[in-house]
């Protein structure tokens, strides 16, 4: 199947995004506002639980937020002033509606919303425990190990049950929990996975990205720290630090493709910073060239900066196909050729004889790359160089990102050498780890201490893999139940 | 809302009717036609889960059974050599595709799945232990506590679990219950609601009634019987009696109007006792009149009796249209009036003039009643006489049937008298309870030791209330989500 | 595909009814109310057009009446004083919703909604001329051909026009015409196909039969006789007769099948005239036998009739299951074998050991018959009498009615001995041409001068059959647009 | 409603889009490839007819292309070696499926399907003539004059008939129409819109431009010329020209704004016209600032070269989101003041304290602009100053492009003095109109011949207005048909 739809086929995938509003009576309006902003975090999936004093509202289903919430009668049937919501992608823990979030459960205290953005590491350990004493699952998601360990945790208050849940799972979270009387926000203690707090006139809010605040007018207060459990309830806003405070390791790919180039990560600019690798690769890696020319959208800003950087002009040399559908046709064998020009198609004047050095944010098989090259090529391109604003993806992510196994990425198989040969260009260079973290404004990466995570690059894992590594994971089936979908 | 659908809008509704094959390549496609031939004991949704030797593929869906199995694609999804089905009344334990049955959990001992017909009457007291102990219920159906019970129990086996959970609840039930290696049929002590056991070559097959093995051509064994499990295995079938015998009480009503008059329920004919029923009621009800009406389609057999004991001819005075629109126009003022029109529509030739025997199987809100006395007036009858084949329907059933508050029952609060004269007839009687146990075949009603459970006319509840009785469940909501559709 | 619709797989079908309302402000809900009670005339495609005054809104779909008009928005999107209806079998002229009906026109004088029951036997020999001269057909149906002649038309009045287009046509039709001003109601010169007149408060109805009045509670005035014009506008209503008067030859299937037990047609209570087949059947072809069983539903009339005059008891031996999914599984071989008994069941108390006469409408292709027999005898019947309450179907229709082709026609290749043995029956009879006659209140049929059109038994076509027997028409194709159905 | 589609609400529309193929058994597939790279030609609607040789199969629906032509199962219900496609913006011609194109009729000699790019301008004047003589017109779209003028016309052969249809008519056209033996590409006398020939393989194909021959890695032959008609057969392809030569007048806001960047349109490269707008900008209205950015995405390569040309950085100050729901909530008081937002976020690192130069294509209402640039200055700007790339669009087009009527269009209100203080700007000013001609090539506009059409900036309308300026005219109804859209 073809693909037209704005997450390129071969690409790493974050796999969601949340957001929460406490204290609005268009709460869930303005959650759907949320959930669009922070569409790119997931698009396969979305829903809304609103909490209106008496029952919770939900409304959760497969497609985009537009085609989904984009509807008044939607958002009246999700009455109240506090909601969260939450994006995927759809394989992230299983198909199927059943784990479209945020998960809801009625508890002996009264119901409980939670959306979680991240993965987490031992997941199937801690379910094995809960399925053995007698704890039914309705999901294969991660996430629902939250609601077990909260309803079987024999502390009384939620907070409390919360922190005890928390204390037993590892990996990668950033949460956003309701209840009948509060709107809570959690960051792991490494904070691998973003999470800031905004306000909108009385109102709180929680967001994956601070362009979920700005297009509902937020103000931006600050990030849930690493570690920090943030509670909202009419009383105020209350900071709560239950984890022995510990360095943090911030996703780096969130500033190389995952976050949107108008948000403001860890109090960075990430078209900055996607600017400042562009700058660093046309240093570490310059090349005689004619043309900088981006593969759009992801690589503009880093183009640019080369451009600015090395002085040779930049120039939309590949056009790209904004139309959606999320699928086209099944094609027979003499239209699949036609590949990857359904999203792009070259600008003829601006390849034709030219020297083009291609600016792309990372190669994960190679597949996409090498139709690129094929493209610019048949538009009489004199010379292809590749210059990737990562360094190569040699390792699989465990921590809330779909990455394909590792042999089917192609830098954890092929030297460089061999990569570019086998995508067709004169020149491939990867930005250097070290130029990657100076674009972030550091001097380089502390080996004994990186300021991230940055383990599909250098495969140094900060938070350790218990169910990956446990042999009985092996090709595990989490449920047997294989449901069709309605129509 | 008017309604054209086949169940009446005012009459009792039987909630649930339950199937299952074992051992045929054919496992689903069989469901879905034993699920037709049951569709009049629920008609608002559907489902089966098969078990193909690894998965239980599985499909529920609000509609009709032919609406939602009838395609060739919808059986292919559900593979195997193993079934489970179950057609519902929407609103039996809250409505939502969450209470769609067949229920399945993945357990450590691998998957289940339970499909109820009936009603526990301690459902909630069992729910609140469960959920105070961090049991996370998914859905608001009474069926759902088996599952918590067979989850938590201490015991081994399944079977030992199962009679764990069984120890626990009260009140009526027909299960059939699907695991890895078996398929399970239950009726409660009292075997309050049917459940037959059939074979059709070398499978095995449950059903609630016998037209379920009819439509594929199966063999009648036998009724399972009150108190009994019969276990399903590739080693044969085995019966297991885990209760103490009591006498039986089975639901004289499914004689009256639930069952299919081609059903043989507990050994009876169905039609045949509808003709008894109509005897007796010329017997002891006997009225001048020149022609005998049957309210179609459920009193005719009962007007064929009562005609030929009376020697009045029979005609169809009152034609019915069986065409179904699931609900039909909202009407204006103007249009509220036609009313029953849509469902029914006088005979006029066989009305004028005419003093009628109009026989209908029960009064419960009394509604459609006065519009087809309307109806049959206004084609100029000269006397209408309504003779019922059930005694007064005074008291509600906790048994697995939706009726009607008591407030809402006409018999509950006015005697024949006034209801005579409120439906608008001339005469009015009811068979006695005694007539009605002679339709059966017994020499009448033992009020010491009753045959069947009659509570609905007699107020003899066989089976304590302990829910319904219990000051906590006034008004008690049991989740606080309330989930939108999907379109 | 196995159907358990209320259309029997192996009847004639009428092809459409007709209904129109002149005068009132629910206009479309007493057309959506006529057509359900015409439903059985043409189930699966249904539309209405109205006129508010300016525009003519309308909505045509495939389905049942109930499910396309059931609901208030839609009824509401029809508003007006004005509308006119229709329900069609789906392959009447072709499928496609280009073919739904009322058709419809701007004109320029303005605009005209037709509604047409029966067929045209010259439709193809006009649209040739018409094509020929420039006129763009948008449909396959017959019907459009009446307004490319009203528009071609060199009269100036809209009367006139249709006046000069109903003298070029031959065939059947029964035709209700909506314009700006008027609602005109036509049949044929032999008033092949029914239309009555009908009066509720201020307001004409124009129905195919008189269930269609009184679904609404509107009064029966007079039938539009053959060869009329009713015409209708706010200065009242208008008969014109531009035919010269003959004998009129009305569908005498009408009173054995197509029409309600519950219409009274041309003046005779359908459901009398079927008791009266019953009767003629039991004196002409009387049998020694102990039950007297209908095949439901269209038999029941005739089998009580037969029950009475021959003194054998009247059973409900075959129940019917009227649950309506459209179509059911496309089966296994192993399935294919269960056939009819989706919709029927024997009741078997009533058949083991008996001598049973059946009572069925007609035998077309014989299929049906065949299944039943069976099921009877498997059911244990000692003997099984088919008794018909029709002339053998030899010849087919090319009035409005769907029949197969003469080859599929058993009645057509096989003498009764031979479909006797054929259908598994003991004896098989059918009614005599002239009992049939003698049910209708004739003296039996008089073959210089016959009162009906009976063609499908005696091959008597009374209307000239133009384009079957033109040899260019041999498997001519109406027009080469396929269109692919939107979802 | 707000709405986040890639067609701003604030842009004047292209109504059509079409494109053709003879000769490849992947017509179907090709043809729907080629409509999605046409999608930003008209996004509402869009319609394959194929033909196999003996029909014309056929699906025309509503959305865009992937979701209507992203199957396989619709491709395959295509079958054939020819076919027509369309796309079009849904306001063309009035709404409704009987209006979505390609129009297909069956005529004496066999078949035709048309699609039409443009406008006529004198099409109600014909349609009267046809319909006054008996013509039935089943959509209200212009391009059904075509059908029947071809119907009607006294000619033989079809070329013929298409050339006496071709001088009845007035307006902008590029028509492919396809019969059972032919693919015709047909542009106006005038060439107002585009129209290109290509070649892939065996076969030929018509695309309203190249990107459409790119996608399908197709040949661009050349541009079908003003007042041409090229016949392809399976004898070849054949040039005709009826029409006498006059100076053509293509449409320069398809190199404004319609036609994609990456387009060869008349033999000139889009991008390169659009980035030398911006360097005539810079020329024509210089001024001091800190960043040049791009209103996105139409307004990217303008900025470019008006950074290019003034030497001030080039930056994406603001970030679009394509995630495209085709509406958005019906919003409440408090959140419609979010307005512009779903579709624009600021970048404010790049936008804070500077001093701003924005680049957009047009100003038709301006309520586009003035939301941007309130974006912009509540980022922080110093100074906004807004450049546009085409002169004031002061008069409607009628040649096939959907414009507000007069009194909607800001520049026909106001000079640019009061312009530039509605929308909030420090300055604002426009490409002269000279300067257009010059980005194209050219020395400037030649008054007394100007080689393009540019009604809408300079009021010469080369076509006479026939329709516009009839009084019969105005508030014209075309059909009185309003057809309830099937759910």
């Amino acid at each position: 199947m073809l693909t037209t739809n704005p997450f390129d086929d071969d690409k790493l995938r974050e796999e969601c995004g949340v957001f929460g509003v406490f204290g609005s009576s268009d709460a869930a309006a303005l959650t759907a506002l949320g959930l669009h902003a922070l569409q790119h975090r997931g698009q396969e999936a979305a829903g809304i639980v609103a909490y209106d004093g008496s029952d919770f509202p939900a409304h959760r289903a497969s497609g985009q937020v537009g085609d989904i919430f984009g509807s008044q009668d939607v958002i009246e049937s999700l009455p109240g002033h506090r909601a969260v919501g939450h994006v995927r992608y759809s394989t992230a823990g299983g198909k199927g509606l059943r784990n479209v979030q945020p998960l809801f459960a009625d508890f002996e205290f009264g119901g409980l919303a939670i959306a979680h953005n991240g993965n987490l590491t031992n997941a199937l350990a801690v379910r094995d425990r809960l399925v053995r004493r007698g704890s039914i699952f309705q999901s294969t998601a991660d996430t629902e190990v939250f609601i077990h360990l909260i309803a079987t945790s024999l502390y009384e208050k939620i907070v409390d049950r919360l922190i005890d849940a928390l204390r037993q799972v590892e990996g990668a979270y950033s949460l956003v929990v309701m209840t009948q009387k509060k709107l809570i926000g959690v960051r792991d203690p490494l904070g691998v996975r973003p999470l800031v707090l905004g306000k909108l006139h009385d109102s709180y809010i929680f967001s994956s990205e601070t362009v979920g605040l700005d297009i509902v007018g937020a103000e931006f207060i600050r990030d849930v720290e690493p570690g920090e459990i943030v509670e909202i309830t009419d009383e105020g806003i209350r900071s709560i630090k239950p984890f022995k405070p510990v360095k943090s390791r911030f996703c780096i790919f969130e500033h190389v493709y995952f976050a949107r180039p108008d948000s403001i990560v860890e109090g960075t600019s990430v078209y900055d910073v996607r600017k400042n690798i562009g700058r660093e690769l046309a240093r570490e890696s310059a090349v005689e060239a004619d043309v900088v020319v981006p593969i759009p959208d992801s690589g503009v800003p880093s183009a640019l900066g080369y451009a600015e950087e090395s002085g040779i002009p930049f120039e939309l040399g590949i056009i790209r196909n904004h139309y959606v559908g999320r699928t086209f046709i099944e094609p027979t064998d003499q239209i699949r050729h036609l590949g990857v020009k359904l999203k792009h198609n070259a600008n003829p004047g601006k390849l034709k004889g030219k020297r083009v050095v291609l600016v792309d944010d990372s190669i994960v098989r190679g597949t996409t790359s090498t139709k690129i090259v094929e493209l610019v090529r048949q538009a009489g391109a004199a010379e292809v160089h590749m210059r990737i604003t990562s360094p190569p993806t040699a390792h699989p992510c465990f921590y809330g990102v779909d990455t394909p196994s590792k042999e089917k990425l192609m830098a954890a198989n092929h030297d460089i050498a061999e990569m570019a040969k086998m995508i067709g260009v004169d020149s491939l260079a990867f930005v250097s780890i070290d130029g990657l973290y100076r674009a972030t404004g550091l001097p380089g990466r502390d080996a004994e201490n990186p300021a991230f995570c940055d383990a599909c690059f250098s495969g140094d894992y900060p938070i350790r893999l218990v169910d990956h590594t446990a042999e009985e994971n092996k090709n595990r089936k989490l449920s047997q139940l294989v449901e069709r979908r309605s129509a």
